[in-house]
């Protein structure tokens, strides 16, 4: 069965993040008002095939500590649907 | 009212995205099989005050449009929860 996964990394809530102070400001310059905490992380898309649901989460958050996000500065969340 | 916002975005489909291209080698060549299409992106996260959901959703589309995305290149996902 394939599955459809996003892995969505951010910095810690306690490490600085310059990018999004960056784009906070930018939108604050334009006139964006009521906005506060912004973060800037990185989302990685990918198609899975494997046996179930269990399975993928569980391999894909392996490769996510191991590879996709440095588990020193980010924190990250795995989401699986089924491919329709 | 305060509103959990991220904004998701990806390069289009059609659009060659060598990140992805290198994230992807880089799995396979830890021996992790079954995977295709893996394709990285930007997720942009903030907190905004506004009166409704749907007011929130609005807004922050047309932020999107005008500031977080390229929208020749990009498509981008805006998912709004209320802030518990």
């Amino acid at each position: 069965m394939k599955f459809r996964v996003q892995v969505a990394v951010l910095l810690k809530k306690s490490v600085l993040d310059p990018q999004g102070a960056a784009v906070e400001r930018a939108l604050k310059s334009h006139g964006y008002e009521g906005i506060k905490a912004v973060r800037v992380g990185k989302l990685i898309e990918l198609e899975v095939e494997d046996e179930s649901r269990c399975e993928v989460k569980t391999k894909v958050t392996a490769w996510a500590d191991q590879l996709l996000a440095n588990p020193v500065l980010e924190t990250f969340d795995v989401i699986v649907e089924p491919q329709l």
